[in-house]
């Protein structure tokens, strides 16, 4: 940590400064020069707020600390990169390139299980789809709760295909646990960190998705606080973040994909559903997000969109989606990934 | 409801969208003109997505939906304005502007009484402080949990003060519900929906912080979620939202104030404290947040700021809180409200 | 200026920025520890660039600019706050708000100079009218040009009051210096360097209005691009910023006012109208700016804003003007400032 | 256009905005329902800013336009991309995706000279590189002006690159245009409406940066300028916007690719440097571009990067260059698209 006093300092306060320091276990190396005093803090560890409680004594003009605030998601502690392993064959962040595709909410049976076949027959290995669902207004369809998790894991069962499904409250946790492969926390509980504990505590993988306005340092610390609790298995979900511009429902950040991969050994995955709101720019968005380096794609698909209780236009019809992943392959590809579409018809 | 048409689209696709409109038990009124078909859709209800399904049907530009989301939290259905009744004459979004005030979170006894003394005599009537912190790291410090809340009652047994207090997960409100007489919903909170029906349920005032990227309309919402429980004591808090400029640690949006209270009834507060991020600034902003017409300030005040376990950059120490009560009272009275300070002189 | 070179960087790479710092003739001072060295770089004049060239040296993990990159704005080298002294007792910048009003777009002489006795009365002491207007379609109406000018000086002569008029490129300075009395710089041009140049070789005084995603340092630096060439009266105009919020045009950054008042001694105004872009949010903004410390306020005012060719939408008419600047007294007398409305009565 | 009136609105009222619309040649359809009256406008030409009027008026909730404010720069009129024709078989807009690259600025010849070798070697087509450079601080470098497009001449003599620089001010378009075969108009200059119009006149392709907050729909508008003098080759260049992420000097967003295609005929081209402002995100931003559907991209190459006047920190040397167009070919053939690299080897 480097505190910076200011030019019109006084000794007094440098002293009352280098005092606080030391009360700290610190050492404080001064530097002078044009009139203003540089003080170099050595020592270990120090406490998460420092810079904010030394920024505030008089005399300080600024306070840079040098040292991350995180520790189990970085590359210093965790040389390699994460890969997750989900059981039979199926991995995140390994080589190829994951897809995840499913409707938004689990709405019956008939249109689980289908979107499960034609997914899985169009090269995804997970499928997606809510039982509980967060909404804007409390008057809008929020799942069919557990109902919606049996369903998804009869799709498992006749499919072999893997689960993710929103958690939205710690008191779920061990419910949702019984059915998913994946926890995945939406955007809106992306700092919701009792619920980030409890997921922690359970030790079944967990996919956090972006809040809509996170700082990619706070996103990290977000996914920190799961690895604390001694979960290793968490990946990133990029899925736009708002800004001024209006023409699509979000900003999709695809810079945060290499960002995040300079950062942390942690899988990220893109959701170009969420990100865009309007389906025409989904294959696009996929395409992008693969080219910068993503681990997996997340993509809303619905046997009828038009018909679907929750984000329909956004979301793909099978046609679509068998049409999007031989593209997605093709630069995954191109960029010495790979992603298989296995040669079995779909039911 | 209004329906655009492309002017390229057909009357085939036309009449796909008016048999929908159809089949929802709404009519559907056609103007035609320059090759284009508008269509107004009359009735009730209208389903809360039904602008997006139709926004995605074949042939269809744009959709306009003319009816708010809302009712509960708007001037339709409540043509008075809401003034909370906190008992032994306290209100809030009456004539005079409230002052809440006390430290980020509670540290000791010795600390919160101590406050607690100091802000009444300058004439606050709220005593705020926090028993359980949300932080950004999982290192940092939590609150005191319990411990706190029966700090802050008996500061509230000992000055007369009301009480405010943060609940951060819906298993923890029936416990807060027995100490606070005002629930803190939290800014990463805002769209904690399931944490916005159980205080819904609670039957105390709530205070719902606007989320750091929410938009008005979804705060909105977010106040119907607990209103839509039967709880009518709902207030808003703005507390700055997430921009590009960082002088400031967020943007306070000061024009929240008027653009809520034209669309609402519920009071409306400002944070001037977590807006700034930073002492030299809580003044004039909690100025302008009156000046704009808020009914309430919620500001930080520490015994001894440079020490406090969170938030101590943006505190106010005793001396400078006792300076600005009088000025927000002085603007107050410039627009035709008031602000009562108390003469009795601080323990 | 400091660096801090990464925690696995070796002797060599710090030689190399070491002796890069000292090509520069600076000295470089190290700091060991925790395995990490830190340089503080002490002598002057730094290049501007600097903090960037060392950035992506090989080795170095950042580098923290402790020194300001403007000089002329700010309070180290002008520690009297500025007062633009415009003749005939008006002032900008010193005890009393200013009021500046008028129409958007000079559209005609009745309509100005009606306007300017109106807004006299008052209070006013500035006419604001727009003869060249920069319009964001090609197809929209772009001011009278030089015939708006005579008009403005012609109102000018019959009411006393000042004016200030935009310049929009650097070939009309000197047309628009015959005539006006303040420049203004609007939002769109507020980097446009070469016309900042041109207005601070014509010697007068200079608004300049603050770009929509215009940082304050870099607003700043703006404004020493006019004083670097000579030019010591230069205001700054808050006329909000961009963000995601829509419910107002813009969104009124109230904290640049105290902000820009603890970095520079540069009068502040603040334009509520194109901050809201609705006229009844104009009046709580109005009062808003002036509780945060503004030293003027600018405001649309017609005679019939539902007939105007621009900017109607936020434009006061005449009564709603007489009725604002009470209050802006009110609140200016409540923060111990003045603002003089005339005794006489208006035409 | 569609004019929504109010539900507690009067006869008088929609009388008066009846008799509006009447007075501009317009009809009036009327749908009454649910208490509320809707106003369906119909015929041609409405003026630009109507709905504003409108909006205003007494009792009108909302105003919606239908119609698009753009006219040449959309599909409407003009069904065919537009491919841009820069002579000796260079074209943008076409089946191949475009590369320029080259320096911020144009420091020497020596410089300049040996990058147009090294990019035409990797597969570049068009030469960049700034002899007027816009700065934010006044004491920066500024660029060589008129030597700075000699030695851009020249670099196109010797290589036969084409030429891409900025102009920054309508009295320099004439002097570059001696030199330069594409205009390009910085992100500060992006609504210097009188620039714009300078260059459409000047009748040499157009390269249109995105303003740092602008919306897609106003750098329609803005390319709409330089079409409406005549000029028809314009492209669109996204360079980051700005949001609250600060990982990325700016953030890119990628999403503007699709959707500028789906709504205007103009190429659009990618800039990952000035996006990123790190050279290490440069080429996973390049590849996203192309994927997206992007017709070109412009990337910053130096020699020297350490030691360039300006934006060093996010230039490639030539052996990174050398080693991103490959990978570019390679997504660009995975979308179906191309890029010639020459065989020849570089100087």
């Amino acid at each position: 940590m480097i505190i910076v006093m200011k030019s019109d300092s006084t000794q007094e306060k440098l002293d009352a400064v280098v005092d606080r320091v030391k009360s700290f276990n610190l050492q404080a190396h001064l530097i002078q020069g044009d009139g203003q005093t540089i003080i170099g803090v050595v020592g270990l560890p120090l406490p998460p707020s420092l810079d904010e409680m030394f920024g505030i004594m008089p005399g300080v003009q600024t306070v840079l600390r040098v040292s991350k605030k995180y520790k189990l998601v970085g590359w210093d502690f965790h040389p390699q990169k994460t890969v997750i392993d989900l059981g039979d064959g199926v991995t995140i962040g390994g080589d190829s390139v994951s897809v995840m595709a499913g409707p938004c909410s689990v709405e019956s049976e008939e249109q689980t299980i289908s979107t499960a076949h034609a997914v899985r027959a169009a090269g995804a290995t997970i499928l997606r789809g809510g039982a509980f669902k967060p909404r804007t207004s409390p008057y809008e369809f929020r799942g069919l709760g557990e109902r919606g998790l049996q369903i998804l894991a009869q799709a498992r069962a006749e499919t072999g295909l893997k689960i993710i499904t929103e958690v939205m409250t710690p008191s779920d946790v061990e419910k949702v646990a019984e059915y998913t492969d994946i926890f995945q926390i939406g955007a809106r509980n992306s700092q919701n960190y009792l619920l980030l504990e409890e997921v922690g505590k359970a030790m079944k993988p967990v996919m956090l998705k972006r809040g809509l306005s996170m700082l990619i340092e706070e996103w990290l610390l977000a996914a920190e606080y799961v690895m604390a609790q001694g979960n290793p298995d968490v990946m990133l979900c990029e899925r736009g973040i708002r800004t001024f511009e209006n023409a699509t429902r979000n900003t999709f950040d695809v810079s945060a994909v290499p960002v995040l991969q300079s950062m942390s050994h942690l899988p990220v995955i893109v959701d170009p559903s969420h990100a865009a709101g309007k389906r025409k720019f989904v294959d696009a968005l996929s395409l992008a997000g693969v080219a910068a380096g993503a681990d997996g794609v997340i993509v809303e698909v619905h046997p009828e969109p038009d018909q679907a209780m929750s984000d329909g236009a956004q979301s793909l019809n099978f046609d679509q989606f068998a049409k999007l992943t031989p593209k997605i392959k093709a630069v995954a590809e191109a960029i010495g990934r790979g992603l298989e579409i296995p040669d079995s018809v779909p039911a």
